[in-house]
């Protein structure tokens, strides 16, 4: 079969090396790239990420078409792909709810949404990882929407390529998401923006340890990607914000008013994530 | 000489295994531990952090005595403990106003006020890793209160381990460190806090990757070392995080009002952090 990667970046760029190392096994004769921007599909080529590079129309004949762009882009290609009837498209946004609304009736059951739960804060074909969605897992939203035999090949294909499938539907995802991955980015955001609004930042990161680094690491994810998350997103993440923010004056509180024993509590309390991970 | 390291958790513990692999250099002849949790104390004998514990008292002979407890402890331990004249008196503590306040003026020329900027979220002897302090950046703050001969064997000290000093006095210090360190310790507890709160925390937490672990890693620090820590830098924590909050109510906006433009420049901004580290 041949299978097509729309967006070459940091999870289409990896996905061509993880396809390339299963494609006996899932019996892959060509992986083909699309990418809006020129420089990119040249740079994925060299890079060796896909095989060819070729117009989005020229993927509407391959077994399986991956949407790996931007959230805005997703849906601007739901909307306008025309695929053959075998194809199957399996788009991997980061918010699920507009991306599965804005599916048109006529492809709906070709179309299986997922979202695996990987990445770096790194950008574009050179930041294409060979592994990065080994042992990560991979969400199936309202895959109850799609054709049980599209659902059955991209399942195959995430787990060929050794991730683990959890099932859920779109509103429970956006919520979650929100919480484990969305607020953290725009948190990482934040805490990446005061410093640098300091008198002397050079000074302050000069003396940044390991803590830091990993707190403002997702601050150098791409703003064009998460734009789109945000605004597609918005409601939950302003829902996770607000328990954040409470969180936050919270704390604020207890060292303005100096109560020690129930700061160091509510640190003991946070100290319980542990038992989860 | 003989070295006297009071506290054997993390930072103590992974002191004594720096030191021996530099004894010979030093010219160190017996590391001693004391702790007042006989467990600890013990523990810390067995793991090999050191090589005998002994009460405070005894320590006060040994020519160079690190000071590694929380900084409540540190405080205490300088107004009660009496060394020998000799004695180098090197405390380690996070934040340092108040401790270099407490320092007695009988002993205040043989303390040297120092912050070595390496750890982990985890604590106790058992957290004692050997290389911890390896190529990091060690703070010495106000050294020109202390007598040339006890920061020259500090220096010394730090250096043989791997370390790379710089010097700062001690309100630089506190207003620098709330930023880089104090503040992303609160954020970490206060976004594990927010988790754990929701309905299914256990459903939440087993679709976390990368960026939520990374953001959540500091939440599993020591409340205890922590209570210390926010007590004794409160004015200067609370100037970080009244930054923060502004700068997440500000972003807080954006998404209310739906201005992607303006959130897009916020993030990019945000990755400017990368120009530095």
């Amino acid at each position: 079969m041949q299978v097509g990667i729309v967006g070459l970046g940091l999870m289409g760029g990896s996905l061509g090396l993880a396809l390339q190392e299963v494609r006996q096994e899932l019996g892959i004769k060509r992986i083909l790239g699309c990418d809006s921007n020129p420089l990119h599909a040249q740079m994925a080529l060299s890079l060796g990420l896909v095989e060819e590079c070729v117009d989005l129309r020229a993927l509407q004949d391959c077994a399986v078409v991956f949407l790996a762009t931007p959230l805005d882009g997703i849906i601007q290609i739901l909307q306008s792909f025309k695929p053959s009837l075998q194809t199957t498209i399996i788009e991997i946004g980061g918010a699920k709810e507009q991306i599965i609304n804005a599916i048109l009736p006529a492809i709906r059951p070709q179309v299986v949404a997922t979202h695996p739960m990987c990445g770096t804060e790194f950008y574009g074909p050179k930041a294409a990882l060979k592994g990065l969605y080994r042992h990560k897992i991979v969400i199936f939203v309202d895959c109850e929407k799609s054709a049980p035999e599209h659902v059955e090949r991209a399942k195959e294909i995430f787990s060929a390529i050794g991730m683990q499938l959890v099932k859920m539907d779109a509103k429970s995802h956006d919520a979650h998401i929100a919480f484990v991955s969305h607020l953290p980015h725009a948190i990482s955001y934040a805490l990446a923006n005061v410093v640098l609004s300091q008198k002397s930042p050079q000074t302050i990161l000069s003396l940044a340890a390991g803590g830091f680094k990993d707190m403002s690491r997702l601050s150098k994810s791409s703003p064009v990607m998460w734009r789109s998350v945000f605004s597609q997103n918005t409601e939950q993440v302003l829902k996770a914000m607000d328990a954040f923010l409470e969180e936050m004056h919270g704390v604020r509180a207890l060292l303005e008013n100096q109560e020690w024993d129930a700061l160091q509590k509510w640190m003991g309390r946070a100290n319980k994530l542990q038992e989860f991970m």
